[in-house]
């Protein structure tokens, strides 16, 4: 496991020197505080201090922060030989990611005289363009190298941000928890890569792709962490009061039915009508994801508990019946099954969405309609309009995803970035020092007893 | 293992649908945004965002959340082979009964115009009322079925918003976080329910009753999450200002004094004198739980310390010889021994408010007694009554808890919810499908030795 | 392992009572709620509810509380067998210097007509002296007992809070997020503690001394709690407004340039090209131990990861070439390799906060110059002798540290706190009850392969 090939001793040190000291050198050049993270910006006015944006957004960045290390991070430990990679090469390319994507979704949200002005929103907005790496990072688990995925995050933070720039801004589509911006166009360009980069010798590495008891429990902790979260995720950039309000309460309700459906369809479809963990860790989530594009609008407690428990049962549904057809069929090797987890209830959200919005109204919304739709309540746009905007937002992103995803599958398949060979694949050890095993009883009883039937033998 | 009676295939999927179908129903008729999360509403009146009950509970209620997710469902994972069920079953059970209860709890709490209002502090009273759920999971565990599991919610919910309103509304109880409403009630109503499910039989499954080495620790992520979070527990529903400040303060002393208090006894008591996981995990959380009436008080921090310091020394009294007779005399199979960390502890806190509340005066709240004593402020009562009031809860909460616990046990009976049999109980493969274990070094080197011991004798 | 000398039994029951009540004594007669806990304080002005400290600082006191609990514990169960330890003793000793630390902190930060006053600020602090008390622990991880522990953690909170109070309030030095005061401190002082306490036959418990898989995985929970929580423990008690946004900000980019650092530098040292866990889950924190000084200041974006970049290379490179020569010429036996982690960067933290604050001026700083120097804004000094304020400072904690130390240390030598020999020490068993191991699949096959071999034989 020494190969010349995997070895990372210079690869992985000069792709993370040079990325790093650029961004450093960009940072120089083009980054400054924002009027609320500046000293003399923020005295220069006077207004209370309980003014300042850290007081309405740091906890929910907080609990965003946690989802994308802690929640991304274990979620993927399931495997049994790749907990440290799984969290190790989340920690680094989420490192990574987080300041390009300050670079690059600050330089398509609008420069101030040539400079791009951060604080407490442009931080959860750079967590957010890590988390749909991360949601590709899925797809291609334990098949790809440390430096593949510093690769892939480099183009695909860029395309995220692209992508976002044409919904939001030019489009003027409404994605507060990123139903399309985040999880579909993470999903889809995560697909496609995996795709590109199909490995027709996989089932030689099959025995590691595999969980074990104890994995099991530790992806639990990335899975409750996520679903626990997702609140404020949802409702993270939301505007203030009642929309981030009602955002987080949307979401809990979605993610509490989609929990039920989740429980509900595993035990109907898995073997002998036991629980299956993979479906409990990851469709439980979905209501999550459905729930990202309506979650600030009027969709009602009610609506919500709908949408998740659609969400839920979709998810299953995948996990157990199309991911084995994308696998034989369209040679789709979705490790972590992020098409069912993020893909279609992402494009569901989406759906969602472009419905939800093509019946506000302000009898629904009264004078809070400009917060949720301003092209809406200025008399711009009627919202049937609203509606259609989103839903050519969704074949945007799809577009974006899919042609993203293939060109960075190509580039990804260069043979200098150390992929590891079929063997060897989902196994830890090709890129980490990994330790011993603990000296255990049972090895030391096998000493014993095999000595004994040694002396038995003379 | 694929016995016919604890097959879920078509039992939890059915009892999974209807009860969320059901719920989606009834959130459809009868539950509505409040003033906060309504668009329209908030934006009816002018004022600031910042008034908006989002940012001075919804951080509280993540804590909660966690404490509710990963704290339950983790402390439970200490069983050897149990841990899939204890964190899955955890977060199913919770996920339905957040939803019942936002229902029973709006519904006992006071319609409107015949709507339950929903918004923070309805999410967080949901999460309350599931933590009771739970508490009785964790007498119970190992011994139930989930379709069991949820039945049991579904009937504990009601009563335990039944006593809710009899409490705080009817006898104008204060419990902010919850000794008697959430833990005493959770307790004695999981132990009624145990007593009643009594398995004479139950030693043949002893060797699957007990820890390893790594689910102690992942135990302890549990334990150590409902410590940390607890301040934030007891503070959650409490009003704004000082008493938020003051109950999350008395609680975080309290608990500190419980830590060094339980590491005293465990080492006193357990053999050898060494330490014992179980008295860790749980006794040195007793000091919350005890601090759950009185914590809003003016207890002071001193006073905060001695109820913390009592409380850890009566749990861990209480795991090392309470239980064991309980056991034996009373037939009470208590998994978690929440009777120690939820059941004494929860009326020590219920006593400790009572006595706090009739030495409560104006000299010592100021103008601040109407937030705690809103009757004693204003005149109506003085407050040794209140001290009564808080006495007499105590009594129907007990009363409740133990005449509720006994019928659902009955109920729970039934032989058609697929509860396992004595022989497999605290065995994850009843109800999930569990991985195979690691290819180990092991296994590896055994089958090396067996075969060169083979040659040696050919 | 029942030897006399390591029981437990009397000794630590005797300390953690004793200790426990005299601090509930002396919080009796000298503690007091502060006028933003007092009931009647807080209601003797009219100030509206969000006026009060808590909704500024308890979210991010919350997650200093993780990190101290759940970061420390979790952090060091790298070592196989030795995580109920690592996480219980974390939790002891913090439950009891968090008490202590409010005393001794409350005591040198100016009595109220001899009286302590505690709130949310107190709490941060004493969480804060707490943080380096468990530096310290990290030194001589796994060859103390509790009560070596508990009687370090007595004296380094006095000597913790004697510095402190030179440095903040006799010499007037700034260090919110504590490069000085905790890291600098805490590692010097533990590193002279375990230098005092050297084992020359340690390597006799050298095969304890290592991790095994899943317990890597636990240390990396700890890591990625402490790196995502960086940010709320620097800015947690810094001015409201910009300066806790600003801090925290500055705090996450250090950290992720740090990250980029620490892989690059873990591949190019490392054996066969391969990432080292230990480098990752210790370098990569050093970034936030470097921004604790600076990380207030006007340092910006493009500071902060120079210097987070700077701390992670340093940081590798100490575990890699100067730990060994530590151990074998200075005889140094530094588990954990805080000086690695927190003695080098913390004292990189405050030259950069000496050189920041140097070159500090009305002009970068507005009017917020008064949040950050108060004495340079009111014109008593100038900034370059706020520099040399700094720089004093930083000699003033390796003095402390190191003297302190040093006579701890002797202390701790006393041959009457239970301390292990050589041979066991990195091991649970000898102060804690630890459970056999699981049944296993290895141990079923090798018994039958055994008896099928000795069936062979005869």
């Amino acid at each position: 496991m020494t190969d010349a090939a995997t070895n990372m001793r210079l690869k992985l040190p000069i792709i993370c020197f040079v990325l790093q000291i650029i961004l450093i050198i960009l940072f120089g050049v083009l980054v400054q505080y924002d009027h609320e993270t500046d000293a003399k910006e923020w005295h220069n006015q006077t207004h209370p201090d309980y003014d300042n944006d850290f007081y309405y957004r740091y906890a929910s960045f907080q609990d965003v922060h946690v989802m994308i290390f802690i929640g991304f991070g274990f979620l993927m430990t399931f495997l049994q030989r790749y907990g440290f990679s799984s969290v190790g090469f989340n920690f680094l390319i989420a490192a990574f990611a987080l300041q390009w994507a300050t670079l690059m979704q600050g330089f398509f949200h609008g420069m101030h005289g040539g400079k791009i002005h951060i604080g407490v929103e442009s931080m959860i907005n750079a967590d957010f363009c890590t988390g749909s790496v991360l949601i590709s990072f899925g797809a291609v688990l334990g098949k790809t190298s440390p430096v593949q995925l510093l690769v892939m995050a480099l183009f695909e933070v860029v395309l995220f941000a692209v992508n976002e720039f044409i919904l939001l801004t030019a489009l003027g589509a409404r994605d507060a928890g990123g139903s399309m911006t985040i999880h579909t166009f993470g999903a889809y360009f995560g697909l496609m890569v995996t795709r590109v980069l199909y490995r027709p010798n996989l089932d030689k590495s099959k025995h590691k792709n595999s969980s074990v008891y104890h994995s099991d429990l530790f992806a639990m902790i990335g899975t409750i962490y996520l679903w626990m979260f997702w609140p404020s995720f949802n409702s993270a950039i939301t505007a203030h009061g009642d929309d981030q309000h009602r955002t987080a309460m949307n979401t809990y309700y979605s993610l509490a039915a989609c929990t039920l459906a989740t429980y509900g369809m595993s035990a109907i479809t898995a073997h002998d009508g036991k629980l299956d963990m993979v479906h409990i860790q990851n469709a439980a989530l979905a209501g999550g994801v459905a729930a990202g594009t309506a979650g600030e609008m009027m969709l009602t407690p009610f609506g919500s508990m709908i949408v998740g428990f659609l969400a839920g049962v979709i998810s299953v549904l995948g996990y157990k019946y199309l991911q084995p057809i994308l696998e034989e069929k369209l040679k789709i090797q979705d490790t972590c099954g992020v098409h069912n987890l993020h893909g279609m209830p992402g494009v569901l959200g989406a759906i969602v969405g472009a419905v939800t919005s093509a019946f506000a109204t302000k009898d629904i919304y009264g004078n809070g309609l400009g917060d949720v739709f301003p092209d809406v309540a200025s008399g711009e746009i009627d919202a049937s309009f609203q509606g259609v905007r989103q839903a050519i937002s969704l074949a945007v992103t799809l577009g974006m995803a899919l042609l993203g995803g293939l060109i960075v599958g190509f580039i990804l398949k260069l043979p200098i970035f150390g992929a590891p060979p079929d063997t060897i694949c989902f196994e830890d050890s090709v890129y980490w020092e990994v330790p011993g095993e603990e000296e255990s009883h049972d090895e030391q009883l096998t000493t014993v007893r095999t000595e004994e039937s040694e002396k038995l033998n003379c």
